[in-house]
């Protein structure tokens, strides 16, 4: 199978290279081409533009790093509308909002290509071991079509219907998780201020019915204070903001999330929306040498 | 090793079971000696009385309903304290408040025996399966004596200083689970009314870095509506009031639990405390029938 | 002085009644021209387009219903657009969103006309006791130049800068409003549940420190479930919503208004949304029939 | 009217004085004896003990500092308890928990006597002006025969049915305030934060429906920074624990309230727990210096 692939950023790089060590032809993209090399010693071979790509490729995969990227990509000269056409696929993994991905939907599917939306859940290391999870909507002939691509690139992808479903997919689970990141940091200072070993708490967690991989992974280093970015403050808050959106359009009540959304604009507002999400933990704790009166 | 063990209930029977297979000589004493019977046809004696249960063993194991049974079974007649006494050690796995398990520690230390408070993580399953988790507190010497037996109990123990923190410890998982089931509930909910399926949540949650037990065992139920108590939905009402109380007293502000406490408040005030604690999904969900105005 | 008046709807026709009566010549318009006749019996003069009031008035006041309106009586064929020029202010005392009002001023500015948002706190009986307070933004000459017909309008005019605050102090004040109003159903639901009597607690609230109109005026008949709109619930809610996202812009923390917004969300979801906003009250009492398992 | 009086500090010495000048016989004690020399000054007579004041008067109000004082006075050597009696009557105007209250009203209506607690809303000012607001529950006839005391001491006062029911209906008042307060702060913070005038909100406020003597007393020191104690926020966040409390008894969710309880138990760990109620304005505010990342 031939497919395209715009942008190789870490991400983008890593799905390339997975597609490319089982088998499939890949035609490679990047606005810095000399990213390409690297592909290309794998077997890759070389577009000049995003035109070039898709007029080369039936299915082109994108994987850019923002809305503007993907409309630059789409909208800008030798980009991607000018040769889309039907009997065409277009697929974009990338993660944008729900207007970004219909203004993409509506261009595409004007000139009669397809369209499919494939956010996906997983970063770097689930990217490399093509471990992520994909969330697709959009044309589901095209959804099928994509599979074999799909199984090598995620453990698991999934159909969620219309363009739109796939960006909402995520905003949920972010919601979930970012109310899970405050119950864990009230536990821990709640430990922490009642004699109890935060550590301890952890490894109970781990245990317990509600053990999951973030605690484990963010719970030692939230002890130690350390919030180097995976998952920035300000990304994780924007997304509760979305999702709680969401509710209000649907007029859905969910106060667990608008009372950890909150803690998160604390944060954000204490400095802290470049660090990892977790350090929400900051504004959970308080700070050394205060005290009770 | 010789222990006794006070208490044939689900619980106690199943643990009280699983020592006598691991070699452990047993002498079982229940308020109603007849459930006696099935412990005796694999090897148990029968004492007739607490008393007499620890007069005849150095150790002995309680794992009893409620706190009126603990106090009970240690103050009335013909009870522990008639013949606790120095070198004897008692270890209470009840779940039992801090106060009742002050009681019981002063009573005992005052005639010179050992106390160790060691609640459990884990139902009816787990005790079967000796895979529960244990939070012990009190006399360090007494924890370590007991590890032969904790082993064979549960797969794995804990020991967290002074007694009362075991009790606190129970009640910062059981907050944290708290908060958790209400973001699971938020999240189907939302997911509900945005056009995507609840299933389809599940199952990206279950890849997801959030995935736990929790989620998996409560949801596909929780989409049926369907809350057959496992552990009571007053109960986690009451661990939840209890940790906000404890965060309270050391001044922890934890804003994502108390939204979380309100929530199974207003499902108690809906009649659902004796439904698993699951059916704070109905308060986050909307009548059918009802729609915006 | 003379001034036109676009707009005679309920808060419109009282606002140029006061004008009339304290001497003003007033030259109104309305899309429905016969509601003009009162207001010409008064000694109002008729114009037949707005873009004619424009041209024969200095200064002319808008009180329309919404953005749609606003936005046509301006832009639209024989609309203020057409007339306005250097020289001429155009004050908007309508209620509006932020966009609306900037979209507004941009294009009378630049056809060399000043412009002032003026939107009002206070509804019918206010307005046609001219004891509103007037939330003025924009050119401050202009302001200055007016301050003798919001002398007439309303018991108190307020300058705030620039284009947009009025609006922003607009929603800064309701949602204070929505909080306080949350605060009030909570307080009574708990009265009531606690064995005191409802209307004693109002009695006792009039007498205390945080005595206020609103409690005053909306309590007796929350207590009676009686929630004819005054201010809709629904509406209530979106400048809580609006004030949300101001302070999300901006970095601020507010859980108590992000609790009241949830709650006057679930109060949508039950189909409350055109009811006046004290039908929250529905949402923090327990239905009847039901009670505690 | 004959009135005994125990207990002299700032509220309890302007109360007896306003008795004194309305022509009430005054017979007073404290437990600092010379406390009373200003009294005498204005006419009363001085009881050497509690009991003797019990002995000569057939009615004497209370006003102590706390729960064990108001125990000491009842149960000490030389206490209240000595000298009550059938046909006497002992009013209790002290704050105290319901605990408390049910204590000292079974003591005394097992010697025969008849108890009302009368907590007032209104501190040092009011009690001054004879403007207070009494709380009064328990004997009815004792109410009635006390109106004209309470007709001097306050501006109105209520009965309120069974011992225990004016402590409730206080907590009720100052849970509604906490919540106000809360929401008075966000507001000053999302003003500021929008380039809006603090002050000149407050000028809003207080021609609006939500105008309150609370806003127009705290607001300009809040913007101010100034929290000098007039009611210290350890002390308002008991009472909102309380009524939380009480809340969660009678199954009533309450999240606003909640959500301002976090936010007060948030100030006491910053050590602010002794300044004014008002000071919960710290957390809301960001700490100057910070900022967005």
């Amino acid at each position: 199978m031939e497919v395209g692939f715009l942008g190789l950023g870490i991400m983008g790089k890593a799905m390339a290279l997975n597609l490319l060590r089982h088998g499939f032809g890949v035609t490679v993209w990047n606005r810095t081409l000399s990213k390409c090399k690297e592909l290309v010693e794998q077997g890759a071979s070389v577009g000049e533009t995003p035109a070039f790509v898709i007029n080369k490729c039936k299915y082109t995969i994108a994987m850019l790093s923002d809305p503007s990227a993907v409309l630059s990509v789409m909208f800008d000269k030798d980009g991607v509308l000018e040769q889309i056409c039907s009997g065409k696929g277009y697929i974009d993994m990338s993660t944008v909002d729900a207007d970004t991905s219909s203004k993409i939907s509506e261009a595409i599917t004007k000139k009669g290509g397809y369209f499919l939306e494939a956010p996906v859940s997983g970063s770097k290391k689930p990217a490399e071991d093509g471990q992520l999870v994909i969330l697709a909507a959009g044309e589901k002939a095209l959804y099928e079509e994509m599979i074999p691509a799909f199984n090598v690139l995620g453990k698991k992808s999934f159909f969620l219907g219309q363009v739109g479903n796939g960006a909402k997919m995520k905003l949920v689970v972010n919601m979930i998780m970012g109310s899970m990141m405050n119950a864990l940091s009230e536990g821990l200072c709640l430990a922490d201020r009642s004699s109890l070993n935060e550590q301890t708490l952890l490894d109970v967690l781990e245990l317990a019915a509600i053990a999951n991989p973030m605690f484990k992974m963010k719970g030692p280093a939230m002890i130690q204070s350390n919030y180097s970015p995976a998952f920035p403050l300000k990304h994780q808050q924007k997304d509760m903001r979305l999702a709680l959106a969401l509710g209000d359009e649907n007029a859905v009540s969910m106060p667990v999330a608008a009372a950890a959304n909150e803690a998160f604009k604390k944060a954000r507002s204490m400095g802290l929306g470049d660090l990892d999400f977790s350090a929400v933990h900051e504004v959970v704790k308080t700070a050394k040498g205060s005290g009770e009166a």
